[in-house]
């Protein structure tokens, strides 16, 4: 075995543990929480049949690599729930520190380029970045809509924090953003999210 | 909402149960079962990056598609152990029945693709297949390894039912399949893999 094909299977093995990595977000049928692996399976399948309904055209293999690697650095830095106003004050700088470290297992040219994806990610301003962050934020509301918004009630979400935290949606992709609406008003008119 | 959204977001959250589909393989470290959902996104996120270990050109996204999408069957046919002979007798039918099921959720165009890229890969034929194919079996091999061997021991696992199973791997890439038979050889040694 080459160095190199050590280094990739080192971060390919380490990456495992984000199977152990648990969100907010419960699995359809209101089950066990979802982990970040499953998220980001989920998620890249979605940016690939939902493409149609980008505002900008876009690479969906870029979108979708960045979509597989997002989570990567809650393995250290761990998973910081949307509505955790402490927790993200801290999450920016824990995620940095936490890429280097698990993205430095790779060869130098790949661990460069995941850095790069992963910051581009972050910066929301690319097509590939702000459609893969549609998806970020549709994969689980589609799952707690599914739940009778069992997630938003538990955590008393309320309307100001799902649109502030889809600020940037609509200029991922104006269709799926009404779609988002539309769920978002059903769960407001059923009591699951509080209409403030 | 389309009819045509209505339908992908209907695929979308049924192969949510992919989440339930429990493997034989266990995560590293010596945890749980691994789900279907989670070997998806570890397969898709490994073809990308040992792509270089290909032997011939392939479309990566085209193959990562097929990674993410490989299992969907399973949420009707369940998991069939790589090594269990009687549930592989009836794999292929109960998987067809399927597929026709689940990709049907999809619009006819989305239907036609993905149940395209399914038996795509089932057929073993294109690059694409065959390089999936490789990290199919290299991602549980890579855990198994990580643990000592201990699905293998559960199982009591001959070298002659792994050099079966991985009959084509080196067709995908001679340069993985030969790191795989080291670990392969490596177990032996263990006494994780009776030497028949």
């Amino acid at each position: 075995m080459t160095e190199r094909l050590k280094q990739q299977m080192d971060f390919l093995l380490e990456v495992d543990k984000e199977k152990n990595i648990f969100r907010q977000t419960h699995l359809s049928g209101g089950g066990r929480a979802e982990n970040d692996a499953e998220h980001a399976w989920h998620m890249a399948l979605m940016i690939y049949l939902l493409r149609e309904y980008a505002n900008q055209d876009f690479d969906p293999l870029k979108a979708m690599v960045m979509a597989l690697i997002h989570d990567v650095v809650e393995i250290d830095a761990g998973d910081t729930y949307a509505y955790d106003e402490a927790g993200l004050a801290t999450q920016q700088e824990r995620e940095a520190r936490a890429a280097q470290r698990i993205f430095g297992l790779l060869p130098e040219d790949q661990k460069a380029e995941l850095l790069a994806l992963f910051r581009e990610f972050e910066d929301y301003e690319t097509p590939e970045a702000r459609f893969a962050h549609v998806l970020d934020n549709l994969q689980p509301l589609m799952l707690n809509h599914s739940n009778n918004g069992g997630d938003w009630r538990t955590h008393q979400v309320k309307k100001s924090q799902i649109y502030k935290r889809n600020a940037k949606t609509a200029d991922g992709s104006r269709t799926l953003w009404a779609y988002m609406e539309d769920m978002v008003a059903e769960n407001i008119k059923k009591g699951n999210i509080r209409d403030e």
